[in-house]
């Protein structure tokens, strides 16, 4: 796959990001380090939380996300990193063994207007389980190169 | 400190939350994992990038602050874990030695119209470096249980 540029995508353009299964060793090792409440890390006594049991830390289940949005999209395109996020929302719980599917649905692209080389691309990215429930989703903006100028073609529009 | 309650809160309360160092082995292991965007892997290939060295994944940034805001906030409160996130903006690059504080600011408590014994309480996360720049901001919300009523006490108005 070759190089993509913020030209290249167009609002509506869904792309799938791929899949990772999280474990529960894997959920706790997180929630220790980053989230040690404790429904992220005892596994008894998350049974008597709300939850009912352990379920992953948000920011480890948005942790994997950015890993397949690395993998399925920005390692294929000139990306120069992420301003922020417009919302993020966890809807459902992340539990042991759950296998998370991700997908990006392009929304918009805003060339920048002080800086020419570059612009914003803002997306939709969601994450399922194997029931098919989304269980976070992220209205995102990434920050990605233009296209370069090739020599003898006319100059970029402003 | 005593258990705090949603209805503890009032708009306008600072919470100071501690700070954390983030180390260059710390940045690279977390982003070989989850974000492994040459800037946040590889000290020499940063170098030659817009941030002109390596700095940290913002789900690492993120995380950190998550550590901190469990520690200064989340142990002491009737914590149920969290709807998401209004806005989070990545606003300087955070770097190899870089200390980080972070804050609290409590926006807002609202009780839950359906469920009396919990709401939600919206609050601003802002992330500072040594220099006092502000690195990350988010305005995020935080679920929590309302306080028990106690035998003997009216009962608190729908």
């Amino acid at each position: 796959m070759g190089m993509r540029y913020l030209e290249d995508f167009k609002p509506g353009e869904v792309i799938e990001l791929g899949s990772v299964t999280i474990t529960r060793d894997e959920i706790i090792a997180f929630a220790r380090q980053f989230d040690p409440q404790v429904f992220h890390t005892d596994e008894a006594a998350a049974a008597g939380t709300m939850y009912g049991g352990l379920i992953a830390s948000g920011w480890h289940t948005g942790s994997l996300m950015m890993r397949l949005l690395h993998d399925g999209f920005v390692r294929h395109t000139a990306g120069l990193g992420s301003p922020g996020i417009d919302e993020l929302r966890w809807l459902k719980p992340v539990r042991p063994g759950d296998t998370l599917s991700a997908r990006m649905t392009v929304l918009e692209t805003i060339p920048s207007r002080s800086k020419p080389d570059r612009g914003i691309l803002r997306s939709l990215l969601e994450m399922r389980n194997q029931q098919d429930e989304v269980v976070v989703s992220v209205r995102g903006l990434s920050l990605l190169g233009r296209r370069p100028a090739t020599p003898g073609e006319p100059p970029r529009p402003a």
